[in-house]
């Protein structure tokens, strides 16, 4: 790696942050300018020395940036910015709502090949690494049953739900497998198991004064799509506590796949993850897949690529005669 | 994929009657024939209407075969074989002498790019998953320590070495992590640990009426290499007991990464495997690699591959769109 590559950042929240700092610890990279929506002078970089422009001037630094990093979100960003971004550089996002992916990746995809940039959507741990796992886990044992566990950690979209909730001040819940579902799926039984089966919602409310917190309670537990059919737990907690000990943003979770051979023999494949960050891990990632815009733009692959598409080569700093002569 | 892979099997023991069933239950493979060094008519295949030919008339072959398996041993087969049919057919193995493979990897790579095929070396479960998920883990993760931990699970090479010891009948090796050196690694703490920190080894032997168990079991734990460093454990049985217990060939392990973010954060990742069969999970992971091997020929990538050079996508019989759809 001779070659350094330029990076840009566009969006500055939790990712955005994070992706600065691991661009900057990245080896074969630089940081070249910080794009926001808000007044840039209102943004301070972690490197002061670093720029930070208006999202509308990107155009001009088409020259100067080789992959810009989308560190918008899913709902409301990412489907206008992801097409736009891709029709100036190479870019690299985790857009993560399930449902629309295809048609976000069309969408990318066509804007890209116009422009010749490649464009890496939907990465980070899941969607992601765990899509990647599931695809190779199948692969590997395409007779058997695969499992996804999300926690112990944080869920923000849940979190929120239970703030919007009348006379709840703050919230945050944390999701977490149930030990007997994951030893049921490691026993090789290939059990059939709900999401409400395999997971515990566990939830810390802090209600306003005086406020009903049975009533509260009886929200949350009867909620739609978010707790209906789990098994959830709440407790009321103080603003204190709540700064106190629920600040962090820890995640993790594991992808198991349960499947026989062509013997019958039970096999056992899984992969997890104990995460004290959520979103330095997914900048981490963004970063490793970054690499890989880049290398695939310079080979001349250019459209939208999702984590199936690329060969893991592509996301090291390492020479493949290095990884053949100490990772084989 | 409307076409579908025409299989050679080169080699019947372990490996080739695995790789024989595994290719015959993928949707996608029909098994050609079977190649042996021993008298054709010695073998039965598991399918008796698949034919078994010399391997020296494979040449007559290279029209009806679409990729070959080859299922021969690393320490004499391989190092003869991989080049010699890679000049003939796509390839794949599980060539596994790890300080070896540049020198194989370039010789293979030779014969391929001469003849035109794509031969993918050094598949199965270590080195070949356990490879690409530590380059996974290193990329996602690049400020960090790596563990492998081998077991439980039987270790040929260690059961053939007590073999050859005066005294010996039989003899069958476990390996196995230990549990302490697993637990300080999970803990996030990034210990310096030697494979004999890290790994048991239990050792069921089949003495000679006779024999000086005694000295048996000194030679054992002073063999270097092999057993001199680690907690070794000796326990002498009667061939029954091998016989009714020690039939299986069971093994795992575990791929862990304990790392930091630029936050600093700790992040654990770790991919593990509990297999009833090793030869069955290899010959899987070997059906997943002809795969892609055929598909890399067909769009003109020739040459030596490795697990680094293939992206997940080649590996299943799943179209890129499904895929989007259904695991992103």
């Amino acid at each position: 790696m001779s070659e350094r590559i330029r990076i840009g950042i566009i969006g500055y929240g939790n990712i955005g942050q994070a992706a600065e700092k691991e661009a900057a610890s990245a080896p074969d990279m630089d940081v070249r300018g910080i794009f926001t929506r808000r007044a840039p002078s209102s943004i301070t970089p972690a490197n002061g020395e670093i720029p930070v422009y208006h999202v509308d001037d990107a155009p001009a630094f088409i020259p100067d940036i080789d992959v810009a990093i989308l560190c918008g979100g899913s709902v409301t960003d990412l489907p206008e910015q992801g097409p736009r971004f891709a029709g100036m550089f190479n870019t690299v996002d985790s857009y993560d709502t399930h449902a629309r992916i295809p048609e976000y990746f069309e969408a990318v995809d066509a804007a890209a090949r116009q422009a010749g940039t490649t464009a890496v959507i939907a990465t980070g741990w899941d969607p992601g690494l765990f899509s990647l796992v599931r695809v190779l886990e199948e692969a590997f044992l395409p007779r058997g049953t695969s499992y996804t566990f999300w926690g112990p950690g944080v869920s923000q979209g849940h979190s929120d739900a239970i703030r919007r909730i009348e006379g709840v001040l703050d919230a945050r819940q944390y999701t977490l497998p149930t030990d007997s579902a994951l030893d049921r799926v490691r026993s090789g039984d290939e059990p059939i198991l709900s999401t409400g089966e395999k997971h515990l919602r566990i939830c810390y409310v802090v209600a306003r004064e005086g406020a009903d917190q049975a009533a509260i309670e009886a929200s949350i537990k009867a909620m739609p799509h978010y707790f209906a059919g789990y098994d959830t737990r709440v407790t009321f907690i103080s603003p204190e506590e709540m700064r106190e000990r629920h600040g962090a943003m820890p995640h993790g979770g594991c992808v198991v796949r349960s499947a026989r051979t062509a013997d019958n023999s039970k096999q056992l494949m899984e992969l997890c993850l104990k995460l004290e960050s959520n979103p330095y891990f997914t900048a981490s990632i963004l970063i490793a897949y970054a690499r890989a815009a880049f290398r695939l733009n310079r080979e001349g692959s250019v459209g939208a690529k999702t984590v199936f598409d690329i060969a893991p080569s592509y996301l090291t700093t390492r020479t493949s005669e290095e990884l053949r002569r100490t990772e084989l």
